[in-house]
């Protein structure tokens, strides 16, 4: 086994979630991450914490998808989440476009037929991350040995340094009012966020982490933005969106590549036409984008926001939590002709932090 | 996907456990099966049933084990598993000697602690299949591509005419007060069978099947017997194994090949060193030795003991059902100088039944 498996194993236990005796574990991994799963379960029998392994398999879950009519909650998987206190799922499928040819309307009905077991899965300690494949390596137009080094040195990150830096970003936003994101000719958007919380993610629900989110207030959203770098969804690439909003809600969609995924994706419930997260990406060493949103919202110079469910820890308790069986991330570009201000002051001007040069 | 795969899957769901709406399913199978998953995720969406997919990986549950000092039982898997109606389990690893160097008194302090949730487990439908993997196939001594004939043409048998083979013996041991089993030089065995239930495993909680099988009244055992067929438990060949049984428990035991190994399965709790099963092997088809308990217990001409639990559906209702964590078959060759005799009768001679040739 690559000794980078265990530190990534490590970093996992120690650092993201915090494997502690007694706690019931469980561990979610793709076939091809099975070194992981063995490191993980070492750490968790040397620990006293009870591993449950499930398999987290693409194929699998759309021939179950594209052969069901409907979908019901199930109650064995929510049993097993409520008894749970840590998760960790890692990524890292042999083919990303193994679900590339479910219905959009079918992944929605699953989705909401899973919302309450999701949200019962992310009110407990959790982390995503990635094993590093040859399949995220082609999509990355790269080789697997430099993939490899790209995903063990993104995990393996100074997370107490990273999180000082993002600490300055987080103590603008814990004051604010308003955020106003304008990039080129075709991105205003402007924002409330009184109230709510910006959180500093340092690696612990996402590794690696590198970005400061909050959630917008729900109706507040107003104005136009275009999403110049695109995203992989459900096996699929969607490219080129723009999105217009109305007091708080998507009014008007487009698209240049799978508009159709997009729409689907906006049609799940009522709350997948709101924003439910608002995020800026912080992480200097992710310095490529990968097609891989767990990489590519961290990166430094780009913004994304997410249609569909808030995270309950960013929504204060006097502002409406977005709730919706969706959650899906798109970037904005942020680095030649962009600035975020924040109740009219700028603190952001391409790419560069007010707290990086003082402008 | 070899066509093989959806027949397998589709006697799975139809013969074995009859997979229904509604239906909450455990599918845990090792990596090299993903195509049986995918197969039976297919079925459980076109049926509108539930799956979740666990990963049955030796290495990692080697690696947990070799780390931990305790185990206690893991809430999680249980309220997981009293929320399920059908598990399927395949057995299918890349190497079959993978938990080889953990410690007998591991397992069986594992094993303790599982107790409750296996018993859990086999209250509920439940199948144990085989997934032909190079390793089974280098086990059985066979080129895997033969091995794969072998499982698919086990497991596709026509269980019907089976089952009415079978059911001539069942009827013979329901009227039983005692069973004698004679082998050779080294084995004479005398028990009690009277009020308990002998079944027909005609391929449903074991696929395939291929046995008539019961419990013997547990402090009535009596006698020595030698399991002239090795077996492979915990990763290692047992072989050779011989016990004296007085009053049902093991008093003597001693084995040609990891003895040690044998008597931390013997020392697990009490239960472990009485008898909780007398199996007659009745498949004619598996024609081979595989070194794979699932089969081998199976074979035309084999009679096998399982010292351990009982089933509890075989035990009646006035003889005291034998617990335990472990549960662990050995098998005795029939085919010459043997006979079994029921209630002073002889009913197979040298693996031939009366009610085959009448003597």
């Amino acid at each position: 086994m690559d000794a980078r498996v265990r530190e990534h194993a490590a970093i996992i236990a120690d650092h993201s979630t915090g494997i502690e005796t007694g706690d019931n574990v469980v561990i979610q991994l793709p076939a091809a991450a099975e070194d992981l799963g063995v490191a993980l379960h070492e750490i968790c029998g040397d620990r006293g914490a009870n591993p449950v392994y499930l398999n987290y398999s693409k194929r699998a879950d759309r021939a179950f998808k594209r052969a069901a009519d409907e979908f019901e909650e199930p109650a064995h998987r929510r049993a097993l989440y409520e008894e749970t206190d840590v998760f960790v799922i890692a990524r890292g499928g042999a083919n990303v476009t193994e679900d590339a040819d479910v219905a959009p309307e079918t992944n929605a009905a699953y989705n909401r037929a899973m919302e309450a077991v999701k949200r019962e899965r992310l009110s407990k300690t959790w982390c995503l991350t990635q094993f590093p494949t040859a399949g995220h390596a082609q999509l990355a137009g790269m080789s697997t040995a430099a993939y490899e080094d790209f995903v063990w040195d993104a995990v393996s990150l100074d997370w107490e340094a990273q999180h000082a830096f993002q600490a300055e970003l987080v103590s603008i936003l814990d004051d604010a009012e308003e955020v106003r994101i304008r990039s080129g000719e075709d991105t205003d958007l402007t924002m409330r966020v009184a109230g709510n919380t910006a959180l500093n993610d340092d690696g612990e629900a996402n590794l690696p982490g590198g970005e400061v989110f909050t959630a917008p207030v729900r109706d507040s959203v107003e104005g136009e933005v275009h999403f110049d770098l695109p995203l992989y969804r459900y096996g699929r690439e969607i490219a080129g969106v723009r999105l217009r909003f109305e007091d708080g809600e998507v009014v008007s969609h487009a698209a240049d590549r799978n508009e159709e995924l997009l729409a689907g994706i906006l049609d799940t419930d009522e709350g997948s036409r709101y924003l439910g997260e608002l995020g800026i990406g912080m992480n200097r060493q992710i310095d490529r984008f990968t097609y891989n949103m767990l990489f590519d919202e961290k990166m430094g110079d780009t913004v994304h926001m997410a249609v569909g469910s808030a995270y309950p820890e960013t929504v204060g308790d006097d502002n409406a939590l977005n709730e919706s069986a969706e959650h899906v991330d798109m970037i904005v570009d942020m680095s030649d002709d962009s600035v975020i201000e924040v109740d009219g002051e700028v603190v952001q001007r391409d790419g560069t932090f007010v707290f990086e040069d003082g402008f």
